[in-house]
Order: C-alpha cells, then structure tokens, then sequence
C-alpha cells in the first residue's frame, strides 16, 4: 500500500494491520460504491425538486452538469459519508437502505456548507472546476446553499416518523458545529496566533460534527437508542479528526494530480492547519525561524507572487519543527480513539469490520 | 381610522366594518404585543446560545444592540407573525404558550431570510438601521442568516414530540417557498415584463408561505390535525397576499417617516411590484407611457441621479394606468379569501375575532 501523508520514509499506517490485506481494500471500494450507488438517486431526485434555476445551479454543484449545462461525470468526492450511513442503519439491525434518507440529507448539509464557505472564503475552485460563486454569481451560490439545506430537512422529515425527528435533530446539532468551525476558521484567519487546540476545535467542529452524524443518522433511522447513537457519534467524530489530519497534510505535501489542489495549497491560503500550528507551538530554531517568516508573509505585499521554492523553504520548516509527524501521529491518535469508541456498541461483526476498515481507508487515502 | 394605502380619496377598508371600533383596534395592539411579550425572551435566548462572534452579529440584526455593542432599543418589526403563531395554538384549544416555539422558529427563519435578501439583493437600509453585511460584512450575513436557520430547528426539534416533526415539516415547506420566492425575485429583475400572476405567485412564496406557516404551526403543537392545519395556511396565505399587496402601495406611495424607507423606495429600486405590473398590464395611454419610460429607465445610466419629480411622474402613470387602486382592491380581495377560509375550522369564538382583527390590521397598516 502506497502512503503519501506520512513524513520522509514514515507513513500514516493504522494501527490495524488487517487493513493491508487486499481483501480488506477491496471491501472499502465496495462500500464506498455502496454508499454512492443507494445514495446518489435519491439525492438527485431530491435536488431535482428545486425550483429553476436553482436545480441546474447544484446540479453544476454537485458535478452532474458542466457550466454551460452539458452533462458532465464530475467528481461527486469520496462519498465516505453515505457509505457511513448505510453501515450506521445496519448497525442497529436494520438494512442498509433505511439509511439512506439520512445519507442523503448529511450530503445536502454538506454540500450547502460547502458553497456557502467557498463563497466567504473566496474560494475560485473545488473539486477541480470553478466555484458556483465564480460560475453562477453570488448570490446564486447563497440562494442554492439555503435550498440544500432546506432540502436535507425535507428529505428527512417527510418521513413522517418519531426516528425522523429524532434524526432531524441530530443533523441539526451537527449542522450548528459545522457553522461554529466555521465561524472559528473566519475568526483565526485575522489572528496571528493559533493555539493546537484552538485548530482541533475547529476541525472537530467543521469536519468531526457531520462524519458523526453520519455514522449515528442511519442507525436512528433504523430504530437505534440514543445511547447507541451517542456512541456511533464518537467513532465517527474522531474518524472525522483523524481524516481533517490526513487532508491537513495533504494540503502541504500532497501530490497535485491526486488532490487536485495546487502545490503547498494550504500554505498558499495562508491556512493556520494543524502541521503549520503544531510547528510552531513546537519550539526550537525551526520553530521560530517559521514563526518570523509567516509573520512577515503576513504583512507582505509580495505574497501572492511567491516561488514554489519559498514555500518549499516554508514546508522544510515546519517539518524540521515536527509539524509534520505530530499531524501524521495525531491522524493515528484520533483513528485509534476512534476504534475504541466501537467497542462500546453492540453490532454485527461484519458491520464492526466494516466500519473498521472505513475508518483504516480514511487514514491512508491519497486525496 | 387614518388609511394611507388606498388611491386619493378612497381606502383599503377591510370588507368587515367591526374593525373599524376602536375597541378592536386596541385589541389588536394587546395582541401584537402578547406575541412579542411570550416569543421575544425565548428567541433572545435561542440566540444567546450562538457562538461568537455570530451572536453579537444577530443581536444587531435584531436591533437589540446598535453598531458598537451598546444595548439599543430596537424596531423589532410589527410583530404579526408571533401574534398569529400564539393564536394559532389557540385555534386547537391549547394555552397560547403553547405556540411559542413556533413563533420563534418562524420568526428564526424569517430573519435568516432577512439577512441573506439583504446580501442578495445589495440592500444597505432596513428598519432604518445599516443591515448586517455593510456593517459586519458579507461572510457574517451568510454565516449568522445561516445559524438562525439552523436554530429554528432547534428550538423545535428540542420539544422532542410527534407535533415538534410536523411542525417542523411545514417550517420546511415554507422556508422552500420563501427560498424560490428569492429565486423568482432575482431572475424577474433580469427581466423586462413580468405578468401580474407571476408577481402574484412570488409574493405569495415570499411573502405568504411563512405567514400561512405561522398561523398553522401553533395549532399542529397544540395537537391541531392536518385538515385544520392546511385551513388555517390557506387564511395565512392570503393575508399574506393583502399584507404584501398594502406593502407594495406603501413601497410606492407611503410615508418615508411611517415606512423608515425613501420616498418612492420600491420605484428607486426597480422593483417589479404588484401596482407596477398591474399598471403595464392595463394597457391604455398611460399604460403604454409608462411601459416606455421604464424600458428606458432600464438601459439609463443616469437613473441613479433621478429627482424627485422623475419618480413622482412614474408613480402619476401608475396610478393613471390602473396600477394603484388595483392592488388596493387585490388587497381587499386577499383579506375576504382569508377570512373567508376561517369558517372552514372550528375555534373557540374569541379566537376568530381576533383572528378576523389581525387581518383588518393588515390591510389597513401604515407600514
């Protein structure tokens, strides 16, 4: 298996070396496959209730159409959540179709977060094409952003049972922490400062929140207690962690073709993430050395023209400051508190090595 | 009673005369102000639980501190929606508490969409204060327009009853209205003629679908079934109507001192409003006139610096066409079709009055 995130000669590997069989990899495409194949016709069909012309805006969103509405194969992402939520129903017994409609509204809250904060970020790209904002305007991307969300309500609550309730609140408490990581990211953008737990606090909120509910929405659906629930939230919230590590790392050292991003993309954004914050509560010449070069870029009016090489000089320093193998070692960390969280709940043991083998793939994925 | 809405020399006076007492007047008063008495500290509280900064940001949107955070005294609105939520518990024969939740969950949505029209459609002033995203920026209008939706969700969602899921189905449903109502709004500002039914079918997606939805939501917590409900969202949705159609008079022809808005506001904005398109569809000299001189308007660089007399003799042709006393009378029509959608449910006999009051209120406001 082919590691990338780890440090020169380290690599990120699970603690579980079950996930290194070949069986084990193919069962994480099925799953993921699973997810999108059970999923994706539902969410269509979903979006495809917007009103004109809301629905061609998410649907060159969501990669179904091109900009000039010619349909388009995009790249619908990893699909990781859908596949969480099908095993979350069958966790409480229930197949994995009851799942679904709780797959699809995490995707819809997903995919509202996501073009309301490439518009407040100023975010001209993702997955590879250009942002609704830069393609549709502004408004287009908050108007179809609060559809999708609404949407996600729709979704669920047209069900019509106790569970939905049930489940609605929980995607809204989820919802809420989305919106608070991303109220943290806004706010430590204008600081110097970060502090490692301060960067952990957001992740925990803008990626922890929704991968929980999607581990605990199927399950619910699927007639589960909410103390099972509670506890699917905490595999799934550190699973959450352990994958914002990964793609903090990605974002420095990983290969532009796989992610799809540019080189030293975080750094480029000037992103206080975990290797660069870890770097510099580290301490030690590297550590200080990166401090008085981020200060200066800060103030720097020749940001935006920089060289690879001077951000090359950057990812050297962090690190040589041990940003890089303290986010690798958090990644594991927060996979293992994750695996520990499943011992707490009673499920098939299929099930348990599914979601086993999911939380392995989030760990060592390339993009 | 002082009517301001209708053409010169005549009125939008409601088809029922009762409401011309004065005792009823001030029962109306009492009743607005009921709903703002039991909703206000339940929504203050709902927002208090934000995260900073967005919970600063939502206490200046709602006026209770001004730019630098000193506590202000704020308009809050005129309050319409609370009183008919608590009424609408009412209706099902539950204490009037009993709809607070749903006052202040549709008071959550309907300020979310506040903050996000605003962004959308560049507007600098409402209730006489800056709005949000020229005083805290765009990313906070998005992010905290954001959090109240969320929170109306919560608020709900937290009762943890059967009534709480329906509730929240029809918030959905309405906030889907609300939502392609913005769409619709948009694209027609694009456009050169907009007819007379699609104003009317926006109006009522903006303007109807919450109104309807705060009349119902109270009753489905007080354990109202589906048929009363829908009964009570069909008196809603045509108040809704008249209250739009009188605010579409008062955007031309009211006083900047009652309205806290320019003088010709809607006129200064282009907006395609109900005396507007009523007036262009009339046909006739006047008609055709005025249909020429906003064709021009559209494509003139120097509308911007239009006097006063420019939009007084825009609004002369509206008038002359038609345009006015049309939407007086659609007003008019609105509130018969709303009260007479009130004999379709049983209620308790002081509940109807006050019910039959608050439309009488709306149609005959000033602002």
């Amino acid at each position: 298996m082919s590691i990338t995130t780890g440090t020169e000669g380290e690599s990120v590997t699970p603690a579980n070396p079950a996930s290194d069989t070949v069986a084990q990899t193919t069962d994480v495409t099925a799953l993921l496959e699973r997810g999108r194949a059970l999923s994706a016709p539902v969410l269509r069909a979903a979006v495809d209730r917007l009103a004109p012309p809301m629905d061609t805006v998410a649907a060159y969103h969501f990669g179904w159409i091109d900009a000039e509405g010619r349909p388009s194969d995009g790249d619908g992402g990893k699909a990781v959540r859908p596949a969480l939520a099908l095993l979350s129903a069958e966790v409480a017994g229930a197949p994995a179709e009851a799942g679904i409609p709780g797959a699809v509204a995490v995707e819809l809250v997903h995919n509202f977060s996501l073009l309301h904060d490439d518009l407040m970020d100023g975010d001209e790209q993702r997955r590879h094409r250009d942002t609704v904002w830069k393609v549709h305007g502004p408004a287009q991307a908050i108007l179809v952003g609060d559809a999708l969300f609404a949407l996600a309500y729709d979704v669920l609550l047209e069900l019509g049972t106790v569970e939905a309730g049930r489940a609605a609140r929980r995607l809204t408490s989820a919802t809420r922490k989305l919106i608070d990581g991303q109220a943290q990211d806004i706010s430590y953008e204008h600081r110097e400062r970060v502090t490692v737990e301060e960067c952990l606090e957001m992740e925990g909120n803008k990626t922890g929140a929704l991968l929980a509910c999607a581990v605990s929405i199927g399950a619910v659906l699927g007639g589960a207690d909410d103390r099972t629930a509670d506890t699917l939230e905490a595999y799934g919230y550190h699973l959450g962690l352990a994958f914002q590590a990964v793609d903090d790392l990605l974002g420095i050292w990983g290969d532009p073709e796989a992610t799809g991003k540019q080189t030293w993309s975080d750094l480029r954004q000037r992103k206080k993430s975990l290797p660069v914050v870890a770097a510099l509560a580290a301490g030690g010449p590297a550590s200080e050395r990166l401090g008085e070069l981020l200060a200066a870029d800060a103030k720097s009016s020749d940001f935006d023209s920089f060289s690879e090489e001077e951000f090359a000089a950057r990812a050297a320093l962090i690190e040589e400051a041990g940003g890089r193998e303290w986010t690798a070692q958090e990644a594991r960390r927060q996979h293992a508190v994750a695996i520990e969280a499943l011992h707490g709940v009673d499920m098939p043991h299929q099930v348990r090595e599914q979601l086993t083998a999911l939380a392995d793939f989030v760990v060592v994925r390339k993009r």
